[in-house]
């Protein structure tokens, strides 16, 4: 199990292994850890059902934050197959994208709030929070990368250079959509926002195998194991 | 580690690992959560045991939702035998056949207090809550089945399509008698609602391992490593 | 990663490594749970200190508990080596060995408000609750070494019968003694019956790699990798 | 799976494979758990923006927790490299590591309230507690390099005993000057005691992969898969 002074090898493989392993383990524990924001609520006898009716944007921001925590998992997935070992600065990129993936509950307990206790402003206020936390967390996806094209040697054996260029793509547009979608939110209508939110979530649940770079499409076509 | 242009080997094997890895981890996180709504009731000295007696009705939602979660781990356990390769679409039913689960302490937690705090109209609510959540649980395994069937090229060598065309009955079951327990628990009386709920966890649990479909039993035998 | 239908190869061993991997992750989030009862004081300003100070039953319940849990996960460990193969019945032993695990931070936060803010018979009822739990958690031990003594074919090649009827004797040991600190500290003493119960924890981890059974020490000498 | 009665092969492996799987665990969950110190602020309608900002300590102790938890699980991967097998006592000593790693969310919570509501005395308390958790949490990762450097025949083949010896530099440096920022924020000021553990963070960080110890740099060099 031991690191082997050999570049190839099991304990390569073993070592990329734990990345995916502790990186799987934060995104299961986060996308279930939503759960604890769906309170009961505090209801006189008989009004239980009334109660849990009030809480209907909870639940909205629970379905919302849960499709986007798998949304992340996916397109992470895909990430990691683009390598075949790792390095301390691409263990920190991963741990930053990590940390993107842990405060959701956080922002979405926010959003919850803010459409069932507050005013437009409130409201403005937690839509632009979810944006810009979604905005800062495509930052380190493109440090990934920028990081990877540079040290060609991490990169998995059939994985071509240009597909690598060609996925810097999706979080720019991330940076700009969610950036975006705040200033929206906060300026103009905070329901707008979340809609171009759930908008972007949506997209990159599509291309999150990667975008298709040419002769790469086969590498990512539909069936694999 | 990285997916090769092949359609078999190693990669391919890591790949539906890597689902198994994170569904485990979900089901792991979500059946341990349970335990955070068992609360230190409020007490005043010397009221401790009284008021842990009061709490009777918490202790046996976390059980049943603990026993629940465990059903559906086996059953989802079984499921992903039948797979040797996934999709973007499974990975998708996947995540709903998470979302399914992720969601049960809330219903738990509403259960456990409409028969701790609540009257008749608020355990009917509580009953028809866990009732329907328990029957849309049901939707995403049909959607599975159906995948699969469609696409042969996914299902492990040794599955019998026979066999996966008969797996469709118990989530058919799931759909149509938890909503059962739902209007019977909603329109004739709570707790007969939550017993039929039981039966049905229950009927899961006996058949986890598969519907037998004649020639398959040998497969679903007793012993498996 | 089918289940195949031969007895042997790498299908099997996949099987039980699903069941470690399910319960270490039960294991892993139950000890990192315990955190969650340790609380932020109420306090005025100036008065953290004293505050943190008043909760010292609360960390001594948390150091408790934490060891109690790492020493059943150390049994457990031990517990999986004694199996090549698992069957749907030991499935659900396992899954109530696991349920004993899990609800462990409930009683370990009775336990530490009883100490803080109860009285006498406050802790007599949380001492005698932890000491149920214990004893209660025991059975499903007993359940596993005896299907196992029943069921040959499940046992690792390496494993001598002899050694798993001689492992019968803890849980038993755990059943009548855990059942005796609830007893000591429900009729004598809370503090003696704590006392106990840390007595038994230590004894299950200096235990936890099985009692020697004559020519079966070998097997579970010192080093192992 | 069983443990063979040999010293090598997949048993073996296995074993510390069980361990890293379980520690991996233990800091997903531990990272992620810190989310729910995140809480919604209390607010009238219209003052959820300015409540949000209120909570910036909150803000700064779980970015600072989230990287030592970080940096402490990439120590603990490395740490991990150099065994090839493990022993009973080197368990309880991973065991007493994870425990410093899980308590680390409450003195974060307690640092955040300190300085968001309480006073100087508060925030010296808080930074102390702080300082004190990380101290204490050095002492096992040296019990840890003193069993490697006493039982070489647990070592990796290819870890070189002055490697070991080298990295004991690294948990001393901790003790003595994590608990010198306790000393400074308790005695002098608690924003300085805070710089310094933040400091000794980032000295964890630069160093996880090990010092260096002249001829094995080559093996814990930049690449490795």
């Amino acid at each position: 199990m031991a690191a082997g002074a050999e570049e190839t090898g099991p304990a390569r493989v073993s070592e990329t292994d734990r990345i995916k392993a502790f990186s799987d383990g934060v995104f299961a524990i986060v996308i279930t850890l939503l759960v604890l924001e769906l309170r009961v609520p505090e209801y006189h006898k008989g009004g239980l059902l009334e109660g849990l009716r009030h809480e209907g944007a909870s639940y909205l921001a629970f379905a919302v934050s849960f499709a986007y925590i798998g949304v992340i998992w996916l397109n992470h997935h895909a990430l990691l197959r683009l390598i075949r070992g790792t390095a301390l600065a691409l263990n920190w990129i991963n741990l930053a994208i990590l940390f993107g993936a842990v405060i959701i509950p956080f922002p979405t307990a926010v959003l919850a709030s803010a459409f069932t206790h507050g005013d437009a402003a409130d409201q403005r206020a937690a839509v632009a929070l979810y944006a810009l936390a979604a905005a800062l967390m495509s930052a380190p996806w493109l440090a990934f990368f920028a990081y990877l094209h540079r040290h060609p040697a991490l990169r998995a054996a059939e994985v071509d250079p240009d597909h690598v260029r060609a996925q810097r793509a999706r979080p720019l547009t991330g940076l700009v959509l969610y950036g975006l979608s705040g200033l929206l939110g906060w300026f103009v209508n905070p329901v707008l926002g979340l809609i171009l939110i759930i908008v972007m979530i949506a997209y990159h649940a599509v291309t999150s195998e990667g975008l298709r770079a040419g002769p790469l499409g086969r590498l990512w076509g539909r069936r694999r194991g």
